[in-house]
């Protein structure tokens, strides 16, 4: 069965229940499942067709782990950007999130989305949301974070990130604890506009 | 009919079948597929939900063609960057794009993805893949572009950008001339590796 056909719920179905999933259970995704949702993630646009991605599944449980200690910190090191430096100080909406880097280490597959070429990291970002929307097409959820620079040696040690090589973003994957399902968003009214800025269409009613 | 149900052809067939469109007919899009369009943009993903975006949509004629006119100005100022200065030194492979900079006055819709905060570039980024996604879904093909320092001053003015506000990209949108298909990609098993840089897993096969 090919990539395409694997992914066969709707566009829109996909779209539109696209929350981010940070509670993750720790099943594996099989390498089947894997290999679908990178096989959809190099299809995405890029400049010139240079393809400057590289996608570094993380799997081992040895190798999660060192990892989930170093996303600690790093998540920490923007929180303390922030002026948040423990636990107590962190607000409700930051949460999940703080679980999320206490526990990352146990989610089966994180992936560190690479690009290969300096100043290109805004080529692998189209690709890094079909990756997230053909794992909700198979029932797997993830998020995007980013890492801090805080721990980019630490980062590059571990993965042996060749130079020009760097992470854009890691994407942690697996099967959600809770549900997919919508999210909340401005009015079209406020986020468009036809011909000059501030010029709101008939077609994007507040709501 | 909701959003997600206007789109509804499965995810796989539009990630693999989505080809950078270029050569685009002037006939006008709907303003239900354009509400369609960026109702499906808005729900990415982005940071801490701030959804630091905004969709300039051109349609106007007389708007169109002065966008037009910047526009070609940017694509040759890139090209001069890169050492070409006149149609016969332009590349086969850059010859589609600079017909499209001749004629995107005649595109019927012209998104500006700008973000509205400084920093927030690739934030937009997300919402761009969907709004291509589902244009595709909508048989309404185009392709992500960006413009030139040379002409910010002259986008600001003719879209009365606020302060804070910049375009990330320039997506011309419209019907294809020509058709969907595949994009030509390297294999898998020059773009993924699993645990550490350069370890090839067995199920991203070479091909």
């Amino acid at each position: 069965m090919t990539t395409a056909n694997r992914l066969d719920i709707t566009l829109g179905e996909a779209i539109f229940s696209l929350r981010a999933i940070r509670r993750i259970k720790p099943d594996p995704i099989p390498d089947n499942d894997l290999h679908t949702i990178l096989d959809a993630a190099r299809q995405a646009p890029n400049g010139a067709n240079r393809q400057p991605w590289h996608f570094i599944v993380l799997r081992d449980a040895e190798v999660r782990k060192r990892f989930g200690a170093i996303y600690r910190v790093a998540w920490w090191a923007k929180r303390n950007d922030e002026g948040f430096f423990k636990p107590e100080d962190i607000p409700d909406h930051y949460k999940p999130a703080m679980a999320l880097a206490d526990d990352i280490g146990q989610v089966p597959a994180i992936v560190l989305v690479c690009t290969t070429a300096p100043g290109s990291r805004e080529s692998v970002i189209p690709a890094t949301q079909n990756l997230l929307l053909s794992a909700r097409a198979l029932g797997i959820g993830g998020t995007i974070t980013s890492l801090h620079p805080k721990v980019s040696d630490d980062v590059r040690e571990l993965l042996d990130l060749p130079d020009g090589a760097e992470v854009v973003y890691c994407v942690p994957l697996g099967y959600p604890q809770g549900r997919f399902g919508p999210v909340t968003r401005k009015p079209l009214s406020e986020v468009v506009s036809v011909d000059r800025w501030g010029s709101v269409p008939e077609w994007a009613p507040p709501g």
